[in-house]
């Protein structure tokens, strides 16, 4: 039996997701994998919660899923940051569930570079790091020696990274195509219905699948951060947001709409890359792709991603939850991983 | 870097792109990996062949890819059986490409005990020995510690086992549906096209998709296999073929062809598990599939499985090469993954 005790940076939808998970989940993993996975802090942007880990853990998580505020528990420290918990010691791997940035990264830039410094895992579902500055992460990480959990930025429930290392070992990658952000997906789909775009994107936010403000999704950089990262991890290579050539769905061109009219065809958001005898590309496009494209029935909400190789042919996945307990599904999924090899 | 010495256990189709494939992926495993893959013995009926691995394993391979018969290599030995190869040294995993055996899994069953017992990893695309004895097979594995590589036995190059131990760890899953056979798939599509059983049959054989002797993939027995491998492992269970309903193709009930003819549904061959409040079922049976089905795109050849969980929804993996090629490319794969774990 191992413990994996947690530092939770964030504590928003997908955070307290997590935190209802680790809970639910704690008896299976500990039959299942010998894995005993404790929250041992908890941190926002307002303070800390730091917690006994062997005695308290258990009824902290049960109240806390019941509804306490952080503020309103006995251990609660008004204006602890990431400096005071990397004095913390005990503690294995950071799980960051703050709000993605994809311009600048920050804050979780920083909180990350230092939890791997400090000999920390990370595992998170920030895209904002990862598409500014893999490079520079992936280099602390192999110093020091941890381990980078990606899958709650690259798709969630949907498994992307996993599939492309692991199930397609020793087979090449020469192309991927990915339906990667469930609101775009969803839009597009009631469109093809008939819905006019904003009819459709007011019905997404009513149903919680789209946010507020949906720019990041509907102006493709969502799909684009995914399909970066993926990219990035599986080739090595070190694109940036400046290497993509990036599309949203807020004006469909007259002309493909012309196009998909009675052709049986789908128009699609689609996080692209390919290599081929002229390079490497990366794109974020508005494709239309035919009944026989692996994606094709990727409807509403779903995601999918298809993997072309040369020895297994493609390779599709699609499904998986697209809400913040598919996220930190995802999330825990890494630590087991992690902690298991 | 690492060398993985192998032992060739068969030398058919599969045996023979393996071998091809190890050639062709011997640089992409040094510069990706660290991993320099050789092949030491092969070994087959009538004999075996010896390679001074660090001198002889390129030219051998060469040499054998071009088409000389095992027979015909300097080192040929006659007569050299399984007992001979668990005296040489310098071996690290058994590569089982010999056919499958259903009902006893021998000679591999056998083979596979030995080798584990002698302290080699396994891997294998023969689905006998795990049907047949799966619960002493992983007995000895975990008592001396090795591995055992099993993609090549479930489905090959459409990854099954990892997804669902890999990708889905942390999940609960309650329900598999699989079309885990390309020849029936190919045929039952064919057949919802207007033709008839044995023109469609006999197309398949024409193009190479089914045996000369179909019975194991038209009696269901293939996908009954498959099934009842990818259940055991993931649940730690001990079905054997006794406990398994299994329907073939070769006589569709009027029934059913009646209810699918304009009901936009499809007639496949579904590998089935089943988790729900009345306990645990397993079945291959002919299943009318809806069009929101995540397998009902997976026509002609291709086959797919979707694993139905608690905390991911549905997770849905589809394509994959269905041929002797992409056989080999699931044993390099778990290869890789053995060796890097």
């Amino acid at each position: 039996m191992k413990t994996v005790n947690i530092i939770l940076l964030g504590y928003g939808r997908v955070g307290k997701a997590f935190v209802r998970l680790v809970q639910e989940k704690q008896d299976f993993c500990l039959s299942r994998y010998k894995l005993r996975i404790c929250i041992g802090l908890v941190l926002n942007s307002r303070g800390g919660l730091r917690l006994n880990l062997e005695k308290e853990s258990e009824k902290f998580l049960y109240d806390l899923v019941v509804g306490s505020k952080l503020e309103e528990f006995p251990y609660w420290e008004w204006g602890m940051d990431f400096g005071d918990a990397l004095d913390c010691n005990g503690l294995d791997v950071l799980v960051d569930c703050t709000p993605s940035n994809i311009q600048t990264g920050e804050p979780a830039l920083d909180c990350t570079h230092r939890a791997l410094d400090r000999g920390w895992n990370v595992v998170t579902a920030n895209k904002g790091p990862l598409v500014v500055d893999f490079d520079g992460i992936r280099k602390v990480a192999d110093k020091n020696r941890v381990s980078l959990g990606m899958s709650g930025a690259t798709a969630a429930a949907l498994p992307t990274l996993d599939v492309a290392l692991h199930s397609l070992a020793g087979a090449e990658i020469h192309r991927i195509e990915g339906i990667l952000n469930g609101t775009t997906n969803y839009i597009l789909t009631r469109m093809s219905e008939g819905m006019e775009y904003s009819v459709a994107l007011k019905e997404a936010q009513d149903k919680g699948i789209a946010e507020p403000n949906p720019s990041q999704d509907v102006d493709g950089w969502d799909t684009a951060a995914k399909i970066l990262i993926i990219t990035n991890v599986i080739f090595g290579t070190s694109y940036t947001l400046d290497n993509i050539h990036v599309e949203g769905i807020t004006h469909i061109p007259c002309a493909l709409r012309e196009k998909a009219k009675g052709s049986g065809k789908a128009i699609k958001l689609i996080g692209r890359f390919v290599q081929d005898g002229k390079g490497r590309d990366l794109e974020t496009k508005l494709s239309l792709i035919d009944p026989s494209h692996p994606l094709f029935g990727v409807n509403g909400a779903q995601k999918g991603i298809t993997f072309f190789t040369d020895t297994m042919d493609s390779i599709t996945v699609t499904g998986g939850k697209s809400d913040p307990r598919g996220a930190a599904a995802a999330l825990l999924k890494d630590i087991i991983n992690i902690y298991l090899g």
